[in-house]
């Protein structure tokens, strides 16, 4: 790795432009694909995005923009897709360039629907993509507070720790530090889980439960976790580490979750499909709900929790009902 | 344990009157020691504490109301003290009644600060209880929401499971689910700590650090507490227990929390004394600071956030500059 790496963010929602700024404190150039023309003009000529985190200024001299996924693709060393899970399959639909001698670093926050695998397996099995060219983003991290400059940890995965530090380097800043892991797979499932266990919360929440449950749900739900997790990848690791406790904990307890609003609105009586079309947006935990259920049919870690949230936005469950008898399974 | 055992609260806090209510959705009778005259007139006369959890309208003839605490020591078999701390000693100097058979149930949030003991140990040391008499009352559990009857779970430790299941039994509601422990020990630090780990959360929070930067320090702070109480006293358990990390959650995360407001203050500027007078009363977790301070001395477990605390607050040292320097020790 003599040459400096050029790097590439594919997105533009709240967490690829936290990305971007970050990326912007340390080097010259970062390319940037999004979907979006008209995103593209604003920000050439606003220096901002217009639809999130458009208090960030960005030097727009700094950035290499582009509509075309693989101009950037092709540009870039590394690339970081920070694509909301649903629609990581179309976007790769798109890309036609070789990518297999690429560092390819999943900021994802979930599983690829259509493929039932986490960002890292997809890469690794259509794209055949080593491993150790595979790195993850997890948090914990809200994006608004990067845009604020509030300091914030980031966990760098991947199997080759010299990369791994090489990415968490290029992200660090005054208001960033970052560690790094080899547990990709673990920490994938961290980001994914955690969405399921927000969108708990928010049912909790939206049935009436208070503080005491909420802390009690958390406590469960990171032990339930780590079983999920220890069943799909066995290694030694500290659950209590901050991509994983850390990450569940700012999503779990943020009033701004998507996921969180989404399962409050369900707790409130709200159907599911009427909770999404009033969010105008799919949470991420909803799908990670099925596919989790669906991993788990095979492992059978003990997941009351994931059970539940299961229950009710799958098979059409009484939320009211069937967090009372979640409530007898905690602990 | 044929004959009922009888049960009574010393206290009229917001803790003690909660712990009252759970035992009489129970018991026939309630002992109920105060020292305030005027609190055990408003009592009989209006059915309610005049000063905490006033909602909450107990049958008075349910209730053996006394401001001797000879006579509740005397009258009950179940002694549960939920005094503060630091009133603790002078409650304990009252008493001159024979305690040596009855079992000693500890809801007090911290260590005494005169005799730098845990109110299991004081009882063990001072009055000779053998420690299968002696239990905890844990939570994660602000009492505010046991006056509103929100589901709530609580832990009770005791050497002997029978006896921690006796009163588990007694506590236990439509609202309060119960479990048993038998790390003593550890639940009594743990109640501790996390007072200490709410006023980091608090100071923090004064500096102007995020969401992002308060998960992180839970999840520092729930392994630092594995560490502590690992030194204190080795045994199997699972930090991630509701009774360890659900209570340091609820607590850490309460913007109503004593413990967290104080340490707002302090970050945002107040000095110590003045902190503490505008609160009009000294949150646990200061003493508890000095404790662990004291106890970790020679156990030297690694404790970045208990010594910055302490640093803080006994130490006259600056919070903004102790903080910049805690979170280079976080990850």
């Amino acid at each position: 790795m003599n040459k400096p790496l050029k790097y590439a963010v594919f997105g533009s929602g709240s967490w690829a432009t936290a990305i971007v700024k970050m990326l912007s404190e340390n080097l010259e150039e970062v390319g940037w694909y999004m979907r979006s023309v008209y995103t593209k003009e604003h920000l050439l000529k606003e220096n901002h995005n217009p639809s999130y985190l458009s208090s960030v200024e960005f030097k727009i001299e700094q950035l290499k923009l582009s509509n075309d996924i693989n101009e950037i693709a092709e540009y870039a060393d590394v690339l970081i897709f920070a694509v909301p899970s649903a629609f990581m399959f179309t976007e790769l639909e798109k890309l036609t360039v070789d990518v297999s001698q690429k560092i390819i670093v999943s900021a994802v926050k979930g599983i690829i629907p259509e493929s039932g695998l986490l960002v890292g397996e997809h890469f690794h099995d259509i794209y055949n993509i080593p491993f150790e060219n595979i790195a993850v983003i997890a948090g914990p991290c809200h994006a608004e507070e990067v845009a604020l400059e509030r300091l914030s940890y980031l966990t760098i995965s991947c199997a080759d720790a010299e990369k791994a530090s090489e990415i968490a380097d290029k992200l660090s800043s005054d208001y960033i530090k970052t560690k790094i892991s080899d547990d990709i797979i673990g920490t994938e499932y961290a980001v994914m889980l955690k969405n399921i266990y927000a969108i708990a919360a928010g049912i909790a929440h939206g049935l009436g439960y208070g503080d005491n449950f909420q802390s009690v749900l958390m406590s469960n739900a990171i032990r339930e976790m780590k079983r999920f997790i220890k069943k799909m990848h066995k290694m030694k690791r500290n659950i209590n580490d901050s991509a994983y406790l850390g990450d569940l904990l700012v999503t779990g307890y943020s009033v701004f979750s998507r996921n969180r609003m989404f399962g409050n609105m369900i707790g409130k009586g709200y159907t599911v499909k009427s909770a999404q079309m009033e969010m105008n947006m799919v949470a991420e935990g909803y799908y990670a709900a099925k596919s989790a259920h669906l991993l788990n049919e095979e492992h059978q870690a003990k997941t009351p929790i994931i059970d539940a949230v299961y229950a009710v936005l799958y098979e059409g469950k009484d939320a009211k009902k069937v967090f009372k008898k979640l409530t007898d399974k905690l602990d």
